[in-house]
C-alpha cells in the first residue's frame, strides 16, 4: 500500500527558480510530493488572495522565500490541510504571523545553511579593518600614492583576542573560521546556554562593556530586538581599546550610528559595516569618506552563488518532514522575534 | 666545568631593536652568549668595514636583519671564528654572498615564522576579490552610491577550487587557513617532492596552464627566479575561467603586468596585488583606478605587530645551535636563489 503523496505549494516568486531553487531540487521535491507552482504574480498577492490560494490548493506544505506574501492566522484557519511552512530565507516576520505559529503551524527557515557565508564576510571584514584595506584603496586608486602614515598600524589577526556579540548560527560558523588564527575568543549572549560556550571552547563574558573593552576585535551578531536597539552606544564604543576593530554583519540598529561616527572621527578605532540603520545608506551619510570604515551594501550573505544552499536546506527539511524525523531550524514563537 | 660562552655580534640597525628584536629576546640571547651590539651606523658600513668588525669581534655567531651590510666570502675568510649567521628576515641575497655559504658558513632565515602573516594577506585578498571589495569602496565612499551592476557577481569561497602556484612555507600556511572553507586545492611546483602534496592532502598539478585554467581562485607564491620571470603571461591569463580570481603576494615580476592589465580591462577576471614589477607602483600605472584589482603597497607580511616573530625565530635557532640540535630554515646554496 503506497501512501498518497502530500500536497506542496511553491509560493515563491519567479526569481526564486534557479538561483535559490535549482531545477534538480524542484524535481526532487516533485518526486516526493504532489507539487504545484503558485501563479507568477504571487509576489503581488494580498494576504487575502494568498489565503484563498492556500485553501484551494489543499496543500499540507507551503514553500516560501523573499517576496512571498504574508501567511496570516486567518489564512491558516481557512486552510485546514496546511501544517508546514518551509521558509527558504531567514527572517520570517514579514512572511508569517506569530499567531499562526502559536496556533500550530510548523515553520522552519534557512537555519545554518547560509550562516557560513555571513561568517565569511565577517572574517574578511575583520582582516580588512586590521590591515586598513579601505584607506589603502583610497591611497593607491584615488590619490595615486603608495605608503601611508598608517603603515605601522597594519595588524595581523594571529594571536589576537576576539569578542563576539551574540551567539547564534553565524557566530558559530565564524568561530570555526577563526580557529586557524590562534585567537582567544570570548562571547556575550544573554540567551545562549553555558553548554554552547563549552562545546565551542570559548569564554563566556557576562558584561557587554567588558566584551568591548577587553578585545582587539569585536564582531557584532546580535539580534534585531527592541532591547538590542542602540545597545552599542557611546559608552560601549569609548570602552574599546586603541586600534581595536568593530565589524557589523548583523543589523544596523544594534549600533548607535551617530556614536560610531563620533568615535571613528577620533581615528582611534577601525570599523567595517555591511548593515546600516537606514538602507540604502543615504548619499550624504557621514560614514561615507571615513577611511577607517569599510563599507559594503548589505551583501554579507548569502552570496548569489550560494543561494542554492537555501533551496537545498528546504529539500533536506522536506525529506525529514515526510520521513517523520526531527526538523532543522524550527522557528518557535520564542525564536520568532530573535532571528535577524 | 662550564663551557665558555660563544661570542655573538648583533649586526642589526637601531630600528631592529624593539619591533623585531624585543628586549626580552635580546636579554635571553645575552644570557646564552657573550653578546655585543654593532655600532649604530652598521647600516651604512661598507662590506670591507663590516668584514673588519666581524674579524675584530671574534664572533662565532652574527645576527642580521633588514639593513645589515653584506657578508662577503672575503669577510668570512678574514674572520676564522665566524660559523653561523642568523638572518632574522627572508631573502638573504643582499646580506650574504652565496660563496660564503658554499665555503661553510651556516645561514638560517625566518623560515615559516612570518609565512602565516603573508598567507593571511593572501586569504584576505582572495575573499576581497571574490566579493568585489575595491569596487564597493569606490561605489560607497567615492561615488556615494549603494548597489552596483556587479552585485550578482559577488562570490563566496566555500566549495570553490583553489590553485596554488608554488609550494613553499607561505603556501603551506595558506592551505591551513583555507581548510575550513571546504575548497578543492591543487598546486603547481616543479621543486616540491610528492610527499609534500600527500602530507598536505592536495592535488599535484603538473601543468601550469591547467592550474590557471582549472581553478576558481589562483594564489601566486612562486619564487623570484629568472625562470619564473613573466611566467604568468598573456596565454596563461587568457586560460583563466570567467569570474576567476588571481592574487599575488609573492613577487611582481612573476606576472607580466602588461598582460594582466590587458586581461583585467576585459572585465572577465578579478585580481588583488600586493607586489609589483616596479615598487613603488608608478602614480600613472594603468592598474590604478581598475576597480577589479585590489591594490596594496607590498605590506602582506610580516605586519609590524608580528615582526617580533622574526626575533623569536632567531632566538629559537640560537638555542638549537648552542645545544647542537638541528637548525630550522637553513639556507643551502641550492635554496639561496629560490627564496623570495
Amino acid at each position: 500500500m503506497t501512501a498518497e503523496k502530500k500536497k506542496l505549494l511553491l509560493a515563491v516568486t519567479p526569481g526564486t527558480y534557479g538561483p535559490i531553487l535549482e531545477p534538480s531540487v524542484e524535481e526532487e521535491m516533485a518526486a516526493l510530493c504532489s507539487l504545484v507552482r503558485a501563479p507568477e504574480d504571487i509576489g503581488k498577492m494580498t494576504p487575502e488572495r494568498y489565503a484563498r490560494l492556500l485553501a484551494e490548493s489543499g496543500a499540507e506544505i507551503v514553500v516560501t522565500s523573499w517576496g512571498s506574501p504574508k501567511l496570516t492566522l486567518a489564512a491558516l484557519r481557512a486552510a485546514p490541510s496546511l501544517k508546514y511552512m518551509i521558509h527558504l530565507a531567514g527572517t520570517v516576520k514579514a512572511y508569517v504571523e506569530k499567531e499562526a505559529i502559536e496556533a500550530g503551524l510548523i515553520v522552519t527557515n534557512w537555519g545554518g545553511a547560509i550562516a557560513r557565508t555571513v561568517a565569511e564576510a565577517a572574517l574578511m571584514m575583520i582582516l580588512c579593518a586590521l590591515r586598513r584595506v579601505t584607506a589603502y584603496q583610497m591611497e593607491l586608486h584615488v590619490r595615486k600614492g603608495w605608503r601611508s602614515p598608517h603603515d605601522n598600524e597594519v595588524r595581523s589577526l594571529f594571536e589576537r583576542s576576539v569578542g563576539i556579540h551574540g551567539l547564534g548560527t553565524i557566530s558559530k560558523e565564524l568561530i570555526r573560521l577563526l580557529k586557524p588564527f590562534g585567537v582567544r575568543i570570548e562571547a556575550y549572549s544573554p540567551h545562549a546556554p553555558d553548554s554552547d560556550f563549552e562545546e565551542l571552547g570559548i569564554i563566556r563574558q557576562r558584561s557587554l562593556r567588558d566584551l568591548y573593552a577587553g578585545n582587539d576585535v569585536i564582531s557584532v551578531h546580535a539580534s534585531k530586538t527592541s532591547e538590542n536597539h542602540h545597545i552599542v552606544n557611546t559608552e560601549i564604543l569609548a570602552a574599546m581599546k586603541d586600534g581595536a576593530v568593530i565589524v557589523n554583519t548583523a543589523r544596523g540598529a544594534v549600533i548607535d550610528t551617530e556614536a560610531l561616527v563620533a568615535e571613528l572621527k577620533k581615528g582611534r578605532i577601525q570599523a567595517a559595516m555591511d548593515v546600516f540603520e537606514k538602507e540604502p545608506l543615504p548619499p550624504d551619510h557621514p560614514l561615507r569618506g571615513m577611511e577607517n570604515c569599510l563599507l559594503l551594501p548589505h551583501c554579507g550573505g548569502p552570496t548569489p552563488d550560494r543561494q542554492v544552499d537555501m533551496g537545498r536546506q528546504g529539500l533536506r527539511n522536506l525529506k525529514r518532514y515526510i520521513a517523520g524525523e526531527p526538523l532543522d531550524a524550527v522557528i518557535t514563537p520564542a525564536k520568532y522575534d530573535l532571528i535577524t
